[in-house]
């Protein structure tokens, strides 16, 4: 396992609008597909995570779009981690189409407790699994 | 109060696809931000309904197509309860563009306990106020 | 190739709503990119078939919901041409999980000229090839 | 008309995850609902754009999540516009719940020709128009 993680999905019809390509707010549905995927290898799933004690949530993002997906075009979403923080882990995205860089992303995520919803400090076995994919 | 309960709404860019038509799934979106106006009128909102101790799940949907809204089209969407069973509530829909009917639809939901999800026969209450919409 | 077509698919994030099941107006969205899949079994591609001057509008989708895929769920869902017609196709849907029947849709499809959009005959040749999923 | 141009909507149900709040793609979908609302407000409609030979593509997409918008919410959405350049926009976007902030965003366009897609530079009489909701 070394950075960056790469989940391969399909532009679906619906994503695509009139202009023939991917509505720039599937993007970031594109991003959270990858990081689900990104759980399931590390703690087995997303569930795995929360019920462990974590869960996460999302206090920035952005994308900048180089070039335009299009309906049924196969993407390669590469997804590192740019830093992980006490509390928080800033992930940086591309998509690739034939190895062609056509978006670039970053997310920021705080983790919390998964009862309470309150920030907390990421726990030791979550960082060392996480730190496999750190830049 | 006589039927149908209308919800005026405005189609949005990315609910419409590379042919310039609203994607067939997003109609049913359509039904369901009418029933949730519904509720409001009838109970406040769909929470006060929830906190009165009643939900609801779909259990069947359908929709016709006739003809095709597009993107920054006003739609009238008319709602009529067709039949209140013990536990279901069948209503109809009917998607109108300046009097020009496009889309009608079927939706079947059945009531549960809000708090146990198990099937209730409609509260007394509750079926008093949705006999106003009843065809 | 025997009926019915299967794709695989994974219930995305997203897709659910606060009653933690994927919200039912996804589920036609599902049917319709096993519709794609399909049209890439028998055809390389929709564009493909685009190309060749035939395409499809929804002139009907229904769906009854026995059970609720939620988050990560892997479903399979399987279409079966159940009727095809001089310009129209119906096709009959089952979302199942590890073999559980969760959901069952229908939709009707009518060929049109893809340049005119006027409604066409089902041309020999795709009427040929989609007769393998004939139930 | 001076700035902020504000847009009201409401959450929906299907816009809300499992977590209970807006799911954070969503947010771009509202932000460009709100500028769909300022070329009607400035041009009559995005379609009077386009047919006077403008379009406009995303480049770049950020929002920051200071709180939760939550189902039923009514929100405002407050577009300013910071900078006009040449070719391109940068719009600030702010989401109040009852004056109070829940999210902040940033989006650049990019004007092109609406018939080839190529980059223009933004017409005068279009950036006239645009001017009155400049910062």
């Amino acid at each position: 396992m070394t950075p960056p993680f790469v989940h391969q999905l399909r532009v679906r019809y619906h994503e695509c609008d009139a202009q023939g390509i991917v509505f720039n707010a599937h993007h970031f549905a594109y991003f959270d597909v990858t990081l689900t995927e990104l759980w399931r290898e590390l703690f087995g799933s997303y569930d795995a995570l929360v019920r462990a004690g974590s869960d996460v949530v999302v206090v920035d993002a952005q994308a900048t779009f180089r070039g335009s997906p299009r309906f049924d075009d196969l993407l390669d979403v590469e997804m590192t981690i740019a830093e992980l923080g006490n509390s928080s882990m800033t992930s940086s995205f591309e998509e690739r189409r034939d190895g062609e860089l056509l978006v670039t992303g970053r997310m920021v995520h705080v983790f919390v407790d998964s009862k309470t919803m309150s920030k907390q400090q990421i726990p030791s076995d979550v960082r060392e699994r996480l730190s496999r994919y750190v830049a």
